[in-house]
């Protein structure tokens, strides 16, 4: 049933792609077609994952709003940022947003922005970029047709069958990031999949950031909870790279979530985060957290204005930092239930957000970042109808970055392992079904209808005995015994078959190579910024 | 947690509409609107499931093959059947396909069919039909944007939780079209949902059709299992309907499901059933069984071919029989698992095959049939994720009607009550997600957002409290409660909620009114069959 596979080792050829341009995202159909050829792809090893490094969404988008619906929307977010403008909580970003234009009065935190301001600074916003990881195979093109995944981030729990569900620690944390290492559907890491509370706030990151770059090889984020928490962020990652903060600067290597105070505001952390990684052209996703009926207005047109008006003037906020940095659209719009107050996820009407959200971000030419998202409690079908309808609408809807691709559940409360390898199986669906359909005359098997004829079967056939080995996708979870076998053996569901495997995975899980000298220089840093204190909290 | 809402009684106003030509279907759009304008179903109240009537899939059909991959397929398969053909176990069939032009062979069942003579006869299939149940409010529009949910069909099996996996008996079979009668997502009944074994099979199709007209006021399948059980099923559904048999020619009001023996063979009793009813207008949905790798070529392009070839020449046949006979282009390629020869459902080469049968449908103007399918042996996560997987291609493909939409577990062998409310939640989600957006100047909220303004909430503004009833839909199974409320409740998963509330629906199951003469008329005729011996078998 199951299949676990040894990603490759970390290549150390190539110095990585530059990050593509509109012109070369263009070109991206012939650079696959260079590559072996419509459906080419099908034909590797079903055991080689490693087809799932790059993938493109060819399929065309799916569209919930008009060209007009979609003017409407974007004229009423800027119209709420024109009249009703964002509170600002750090006066030096009040500061630069004045420089650029905005209208700041004096002893009030209220910014109002000028369409136009908006709609200039919006402009210089890259359309795609690359993230730099340490190893350079493990790089990932954000924006165009590009789709990445990237695993749970932030939760405080977390959960498997046998422990239940717990607190945040440091050992499940590197569990949870070396599972996001071994699966190469997993481009990058998401921030801590789970908040590892046995360590203290005030050297949390150092360690964090210190295993994702020795237990993972993939581009990661860092939080941003005060400026010295991203300096430290941007050090370690520069190390992990080993390269100069000069040539980190051009090419972007980490990676942080801005997630506004909605209704409307920005909080000081959040505009220092912006500050810190975008004059240094790091890359800033910015996401507005419009939950309709609760922190947004309950009409889900309503709440896409409002993440509109908050999304651009945050993406503005970036511009105004540095032209050019490199920056997200996040759509993560969603419902709450109105029984409740509780956050729902992957409903009906958090599709139409995502998809409509996607519309918003491609017309102004940013890569949109999504989420695969579900309120479920346990592994039934709950947590898996959410997140396939999650799938559903972000992958029609255009989403290049998928937050939360793996391990994600209750709403973002809680890192489930077993969740996680039931979205690495789905995500890997999802990959599957964007690969071209082989069409070639030897795919359309003229010939072998013609051998079998009426009546025969296929199963023997020399067409069938070429490919049978590869033809399929084979699933890490679906159990397709029929009844008799599957009673025999227990009637396993497949919550037992991901327990069973996220352990299998882990005893497979192969440390990256990492240069012995950038190992000596990282441990030195984390140990000299420990031994000062790490940063200083008030617990 | 649950919902369970009462359909209204069935109304007697209305005479029911005209089968749309192409005409107006063109002007569905336009028919929307004045029915409320965009979103105005967004305002109904969520206790009426009245909505879910008629569906309109509104979204831009994805593809999965490029217009010359397409042509391609298309030319193989008419080479299939003039080059190889196919085998018509029916001396009648092939008297009747030589007629029409076919090239048969004295002493061989094998009959080749000219591409020209193909193309001529599925030429006058018509693209839009109306399918009419014995309460006109039921009746259902086929083809066009319009999407039909059709309960599931045919299975050995029946499961509930208490009950286990057993063989079909006649209280289930009541029990699942007393289900399908009760949710009005569920638009038709799809044939026997259970196949009853402790019926006899010589007078089964007579009580199983008598409790569809009785239990149900939906259109519903007729097997065609030889045909004398067609002529029983036409005069039933003729005596439900209270209308001549020339009526009913001109007003389809029963179909069949025929399914090739693949590769290329057509057996006798389908065939005949093809002759059946076809001749009297009834409707034909022509489905080859095109597993790849198994009845079909291992590559998903060639079981296309093969698929596109059988119904081709199954829709051809009904036009020989008689011109403009309703039909539906019937989709069913999938895999298999090549370890075991297992057939798969919902996999990302099943999502592929259903996409671009939409594709080789609509080249024809055919409507199309799909199927909700999954091999899952219980309500676990698998279940849901590949019948979502389903849901997502066949909606995004353009499906027509689905067959098996709601209750289809284990690859057909079975029909699972929890699996039912399972589907029935998930199709009214589709059925929400295809709800246009309501973009009106209200829905935008920019009002409600000046009121907010930054750092407030939503909860309890005018807008809110005017909307929160309706604003969201409420699913059957979902389970939003927070973590400790759901331990607290014994962590119900949603096989739990599902197990419960079928039984609930169940208990809500109001049989719908029929007209006292009509029942007499009904009795009468069944008894009379009855008395005959129903129709002789061997056993």
């Amino acid at each position: 049933m199951s299949e676990i596979t040894t990603p490759p080792l970390p290549s150390s050829e190539g110095q990585g792609s530059e990050a593509p341009d509109t012109e070369t995202l263009a070109a991206a159909p012939e650079r696959r077609k260079r590559a072996g050829g419509r459906g080419a792809e099908r034909h590797r090893s079903g055991t080689e994952t490693s087809r799932y490094r790059k993938l493109v969404n060819t399929i065309a988008r799916t569209e919930m709003l008009s060209a007009e619906a979609l003017e409407d929307i974007h004229e009423a977010s800027l119209t709420v940022l024109e009249e009703i403008g964002m509170d600002i909580i750090l006066p030096e970003a009040r500061d630069r947003m004045r420089a650029a234009g905005a209208e700041v009065r004096p002893g009030s935190e209220r910014v109002r922005f000028d369409r136009g301001l908006i709609l200039e600074m919006i402009a210089s916003a890259p359309s795609a970029f690359t993230m730099h990881a340490r190893n350079p195979a493990r790089n990932v093109d954000i924006g165009g047709s590009n789709l990445v995944f990237a695993q749970v981030a932030s939760a405080p729990f977390v959960a498997d069958r046998e422990g239940g569900r717990r607190a945040g620690n440091q050992a499940d944390f590197r569990k949870l990031i070396k599972l996001a290492q071994h699966y190469e559907i997993i481009h990058t890491t998401g921030g801590y999949p789970v908040e590892p509370i046995d360590i203290h706030p005030s050297v949390r990151h150092l360690d964090c950031l210190s295993d994702l770059v020795t237990l993972t090889d993939k581009v990661f984020h860092c939080y941003s909870l005060g400026k010295q928490r991203n300096l430290d962020a941007l050090e370690i990652a520069r190390i992990g790279r080993g390269v100069s903060m000069e040539q980190m600067e051009s090419e972007p290597s980490l990676f942080t979530v801005i997630n506004s105070s909605s209704p409307l505001r920005l909080d000081g952390p959040m505009l220092q985060g912006i500050i810190e990684m975008s004059s240094r052209g790091q890359v800033v996703i910015m996401t507005p957290f419009t939950l309709a009926g609760a922190m947004a207005p309950v009409t889900i047109a309503g709440a896409l204005v409002q993440q509109n008006a908050e999304a651009l003037a945050g993406i503005a906020f970036t511009q105004m930092v540095r032209k050019g940095a490199p920056v997200m659209y996040g759509g993560f719009t969603s419902n709450v239930d109105m029984k409740t107050g509780a956050p729902a996820f992957g409903t009906p009407e958090y599709m139409k957000a995502v998809i409509a959200g996607g519309q918003l971000a491609r017309r102004y030419r940013i890569p949109y970042r999504t989420s695969n998202t579900n309120a479920a409690n346990t592994l039934d079908a709950q947590a898996a109808y959410e997140s396939a309808m999650s799938l559903w609408a972000l992958t029609q809807g255009g989403g290049n970055f998928v937050l939360h691709s793996a391990g994600w559940t209750e709403g973002g409360l809680t890192a489930s392992f077993e969740k996680f390898i039931l979205d690495v199986d789905m995500l890997q669906m999802v990959a599957e079904f964007l690969t071209p359909l082989d069409v070639s005359p030897d795919a359309l098997a003229l010939d072998a209808v013609r051998d079998v004829g009426p009546g025969g079967h296929y199963f023997g056939t020399a067409h069938t005995l070429a490919r049978y080995e590869t033809a399929f996708y084979s699933p890490i979870l679906s159990d397709w015994r029929n009844f008799e076998t599957w009673t025999d053996a227990g009637r396993p569901t497949t919550y037992d078959h991901a327990n069973r495997i996220f352990k299998e995975a882990l005893a497979a899980y192969q440390q990256p190579a990492l240069d012995p000298a950038i190992e000596e220089e990282l441990k030195e840093f984390v140990t000299r910024r420990k031994s000062e204190g790490g940063v200083a909290t008030d617990f």
